[in-house]
């Protein structure tokens, strides 16, 4: 990863799906090429069993002649005649991710310092805790911290005070970074591809509570980490990136937590990753994760 | 793997658990001290959850100056006296061992090639298939092949044909090569600890049938199988070895099932491979599964 | 992996490279979509290194409205004028493989079983031998079986005959499935980017001879294998694949050399497939390898 | 990994090696159940090749009915009676390690934030750099930094300084974690199985300077590191541990050097760790690495 992170998102990036059709690449392909724009990465992926195709476009940023806005109309004009479903990106925006924690610090410091390395294309603006504990952590790298705490009479409450604190902060992405609350479908369905959680198994192996307890209970070989996009049904959101490690019967549960906690930060990292490079399309329960381009 | 088997399975190998207890291994090793052995190899086991004590002791045959029955019984008077599970394992005997089999070839070609080139300790004097796909394949390696097709109705009569075929054939092994049939708990329960089962995918998760399209569904990015030791309740047994591979959203169903085979071929050698070198130690749920030793 | 080859390898792919020029895509999937076809996989690179463009393009046969001779006669004028170096590759002509071998058996068993299986979409016409030891085997699989037995003294006579064989096989490929011979440069000039072989270490570690012997000595945590194009340097032609397998001090070199097998066939038939599926293109020390595509 | 380090470590740790002879273990387990000690771990390791004999031993501290110096002193006269090399280590004495960086934070980062999590049984009283760059970083951690500049005519006067300082702050371990400078042979003569280095390479490959652009240029499909105790050769010290991780030709040098940096943190982590469990003893130029006990 380059120091600076400008050269590691391409300027302009378009991730486009529909249903299979023959020509769509050539297509939009040649509205590119039209435009003076030089096509840097182009990756197409044809799922046979849905019969949809996906296509993540990367462009180089000296072919913008036009504006941003006739760029995108032109575009969106094409994509209605051809029934795509697309998103345009530019490297000039910087994203904003905000961090969601609770007790655990291994995900939130590894996220922290390789933002602080110049490795994640984005600013952090706030982290919010519903447990005091990780304040110090937050300060050390001067991010704000807000502590939320939460009971279950006033998840509702608590949750319209972190959708708030999201929305002032323009924040693009949310990262439950070993963030141990479930979050209601109200909010989840307001974010719904915008939030990436990391679970500590490989699922849909060990679904909800104390995974490396029923890990050990259950004499699995490899224990894993899931990141996935949240959605209302717990731990059942589309899978982005996934990892495991192996153990041995020496291996009891704390060491099992111990061991994971490499893997949690590896597979969140990758995860959060691809998604601020534009390289995540989903298709219904599943992604397209397109590779890193060169 | 030396070119002779002899050189892989130590001469004779003790497998021994308790409840953990001071001195043990102490007073195990003097045992055989004292009676002239010299320790190969020794590994010990507490588990702290179970508060159970396991041990594996490779000897030297040179130090066998009594007769097997011997020191069978001397170790059988200070294991009572200890109050330990155990067994005793002699490397001439060569252990025996059946493959059961339906339609699919790869797991039965692994296992027959690595037995042909000497990695295998053991001798393979027949295979079972539900169906007559196989029998070219057992000709080729010039090994007996029993056709014992099967029906719901018919299992209970197959299975006691099956279980007298082992029994005539002196089978201390029974490794279901991918076998699609579910064995009855009568069955199960009369081979305890001696059917070794591949099933392809990372239990627990895709337990039953159809898992690479169901891992598919689920969008998972990686695919694995598992070796474990067969008991009544569907892909439970205790696990003894489990792998992973990388896919991706490019692989449909067919390609999960093609790359899928590779690993299920390698857990499942693996698995008998420590098997028939006397490295597994059921606990309950689990398994220890000791190193290779030197 | 289907249970015909033909939906794995798609009608027709196009392999392209070239100097990285504007519009290149754009360019290439317009002249498909002209003519009707469509594109059923299509992968950029660009080597910001290199600054070369490399592309794999597979259409559907169903497109093909014109001859053969037609459509590569049009892309070779496109090509012209393009600047581009590029290879066409048909579905309906099976490629034939040549098996060169001398005493270990592993990866030939390996490539005939998976052959057998019809996992890889060749023919396998002959094996030859610089020992007789593997004769056997080839019969089993019926295929015919050569054997050449060489001397530094008669190398040059032997590679003439070898020579002979694969040219009046017709042979696309050969594979050197642990063929311990040093090919002469005039025989791998003749042969270039259609030779594969597998060395049983990861390069650059380890070139040469007795591998794990000096992987023990070092006390290496890994081993690995490297299948690669065979240039006339010996072992460093260009790196199709590699993978490694943890070992521990426990292993002396008999058991790597058997823990080893498993990484060198798996790893040598990857690269066997991914040659067969037209997804490798040489860049001059290094190598483009697409994806297995939809 | 428990809350607290002490439960990691265990109580009192003996590692031994000799010359392979009978009844060793015997004798040296009988040893400490003589005097009332409780065995939690015993691992032993025989190597086939050097005909050597490895052992660790873990004991329960409730045993330690004597004082220190008596036990010591008594198993001083057993090993002299077996000439055995051995060291025994008390978990109540907290390791002292020191790090030694240049301008890569992100090893730094990675044990500092695990050293903090309590996740390692030592103490960091401090930081050596020979560039400022890093003082921010041991600063946020509280740790006392010391800018101690070199060029190749003050290294012997660098040395010096360096030394002066770790003997001043009774260090246990040196830890160099992306330190860019070769140590002379007097100093690491001086601190022979005390310094542990983190190369960015699998090892033996790309020994030396600029690992990821050679790997780069030679297309490796893995790239990986290797932790080593440090020897006057170059890169040529007992490696302890190595991983690799995928990448493709889509990586260019400077996404290998972002790949490989979680390789090299968590390579480095192991290795520290398994010294700090005194887990590890050196046979020549190989590592014995056991096991991490229950």
């Amino acid at each position: 990863m380059p120091a600076s992170s400008s050269s590691a998102v391409p300027a302009l990036v378009f991730l486009v799906q529909s249903a299979d059709q023959p020509g769509l690449v050539a297509r939009i392909s040649s509205f590119f090429h039209e435009r003076g724009f030089n096509i840097v990465h182009l990756e197409q992926h044809a799922d046979p069993v849905s019969s949809r195709l996906f296509l993540r476009i990367a462009l180089d940023q000296r072919g913008l002649r036009s504006s941003r806005a006739e760029l995108t109309e032109a575009f969106g004009a094409l994509a209605d005649a051809l029934d795509l479903t697309w998103s345009a990106h530019f490297a000039d925006h910087t994203q904003r991710v905000a961090l969601l924690v609770t007790k655990a610090s291994h995900c939130l410091y590894d996220l922290l310092v390789r933002w602080k390395e110049g490795e994640l294309p984005c600013d952090i603006p706030l982290i919010i805790g519903n447990h005091p504990d990780l304040e110090p952590v937050a300060n050390a790298f001067r991010v704000p911290f807000h502590c939320l705490p939460v009971t279950k009479a006033t998840k509702p409450q608590q949750e319209a005070e972190i959708d708030a604190l999201l929305r002032k902060n323009h924040i693009d992405l949310v990262v439950l970074a070993r963030y141990m609350q479930i979050l209601t479908a109200d909010f989840t369905d307001r974010w719904t591809g915008r939030i990436i959680n990391i679970h500590h198994a490989f699922l849909p192996a060990f679904q909800g509570a104390r995974p490396y307890h029923r890990a050990y209970e259950r004499g699995v070989k490899l224990i894993g980490a899931t990141a996935h996009y949240v959605i209302a049904a717990l731990d059942e959101g589309p899978i982005i990136e996934q990892d495991v490690v192996r153990v041995t019967h020496e291996d009891a549960p704390q060491s099992l937590i111990r061991i994971g906690r490499d893997v949690e930060r590896v597979v969140l990292a990758r995860a959060v990753q691809a998604h601020l490079e534009h390289r995540i399309v989903v298709d219904g329960h599943r992604t397209v994760v397109f590779g890193r381009g060169s």
